[in-house]
């Protein structure tokens, strides 16, 4: 998807945001501020969001000297989502349509952030979030798809989320699976680092995709995960940043999130926190 | 209040919706988006925000032709305010501390923007707002100096907001009071035209202050609009962009304002969305 132009002032502020998580130092933050402007004046050049945040995050690293700025709020979150874990497999076990309600649950990871694990309700609020119905669902062909299968690849996003990916994995039917992660650390994104505390590693092969960008670019992935890519029957997509570096590549995709700005929203027909599933029916 | 960081991405984002609002042509809004981050790069030779978002409208205005981009929007705020007059005359009637609570109908005017208009259930919605008592109120103050006042400022904001801060002037009173408008216009702010329409003429004197910002900046308004502020014993500033431009300065200064942002809900220590009624206590 190429890059919109309602994700330039986003950028700034993400940009603005991780520089107050990296460091105090206001010189810092206004240093930052002036080249992401910088960097942003040549918005045209890049050709999605994910490859023009990547950029964003990666001179927020070089300029406070932290390589990780969302460390500690990738162990929060984790924690949290380790919480719930229980409370999510009996989500899951009181349901009958049980890959629906699965994919549900995995999409469900895709909505939380940082304010919604700090809410003192969070059971409740995210019962709420579960019990919401997909807008777009292809359900049937991936049904289909699913029991044909001879592996499945799961393109991960953020780290806690994991959690809800790991629960989704478990209800699946016995197939080879791969868990794709990011190649480096980019803003709350899961690593293998991430994926290993998820215990992912006991449902999938967890593997770097290779690409660092926050958002799968295939073209700056491993020629290891190309090739599990491209012999992959079924490809789960998660999140924005995935869609946006994914859509319109090849590959049996369907794509798995929440619909959290205008952009995405409108690219899908939808609402904004409306949830999808959606298979892109790639033409090869 | 000096120009805060949190601003910029703020900014920008306000520069494509008003690129958007004024034309439909694509190829405007990357050119808009490219000459405000041009613009942006030197956002720190920028006194406050007001005076950085005049040079953006400006741009928008310039690059569009288009020399009041809103003007669709405020004539239908304002005849939306106007349905609202009959319903908050109503509201101030039935309560007894009438200057608290006419101080409460202008500051719930200032909560207003297109997306509330737009609200079927507008009068309900309206009503839950002017309920919320202020989060900071120097009403005793303002009471003892408005009983002693021989004159009354107020500096306006946006077009609608107009007809609430009518309703909150024929409740005041008998005393000279001077309504001050924006010298030309800019986003759905008040004009010398939107105050007229809006009937403020049968209650104050209006008078343009010169100044063109979304934010009334001394040094750049009338030697008129001064001296009528300088003799001013009380003057209620109105909004965000009052509130930017003018604390710090000399004068009897209340600033009425919702806190709309972090960055000025920061600078009052309240929450998001509180209501403000606050003298500044200049020494002079």
């Amino acid at each position: 998807m190429e890059l919109l132009i309602d994700c330039i002032p986003c950028l700034l502020r993400q940009s603005l945001e991780a520089a107050r998580i990296a460091t105090d130092q206001k010189e810092i933050h206004n240093k930052i501020m002036k080249d992401t402007i910088k960097l942003l004046s040549d918005y045209d050049k890049y050709k999605n969001s994910p490859q023009l945040a990547k950029e964003i995050h990666n001179l927020v690293k070089n300029e406070t000297g932290n390589p990780d700025p969302y460390q500690q709020i990738k162990n929060r979150d984790l924690q949290a989502a380790k919480n719930l874990y229980p409370f999510l497999k009996d989500f899951l076990q009181r349901k009958e349509n049980s890959i629906y309600w699965a994919l549900k649950v995995a999409a469900v990871g895709n909505n939380l952030d940082a304010a919604v694990y700090s809410n003192p309700e969070l059971e409740k609020c995210i019962s709420k979030e579960l019990e919401k119905e997909f807008t777009i669902c292809d359900l049937d062909l991936f049904t289909k798809k699913l029991q044909q299968a001879k592996n499945i690849l799961i393109i991960g996003d953020n780290t806690g989320e994991t959690i809800f990916d790991r629960v989704m994995l478990e209800s699946f039917p016995d197939t080879a699976i791969t868990y794709g992660v990011r190649g480096e650390s980019i803003i709350n994104d899961v690593t293998e680092k991430e994926a290993m505390d998820s215990g992912l590693n006991s449902v999938a092969r967890v593997i770097s995709t290779g690409c660092g960008s926050p958002g799968t670019i295939l073209a700056d992935c491993s020629p290891e995960f190309i090739d599990i890519y491209e012999r992959s029957d079924v490809i789960i997509s998660k999140g924005q940043g995935n869609f946006e570096a994914l859509s319109g590549e090849k590959g049996n995709l369907f794509f798995l999130l929440k619909a959290k700005c205008l952009a995405i929203a409108g690219a899908f027909h939808v609402k904004i926190n409306d949830y999808i599933f959606h298979y892109e029916n790639a033409k090869y």
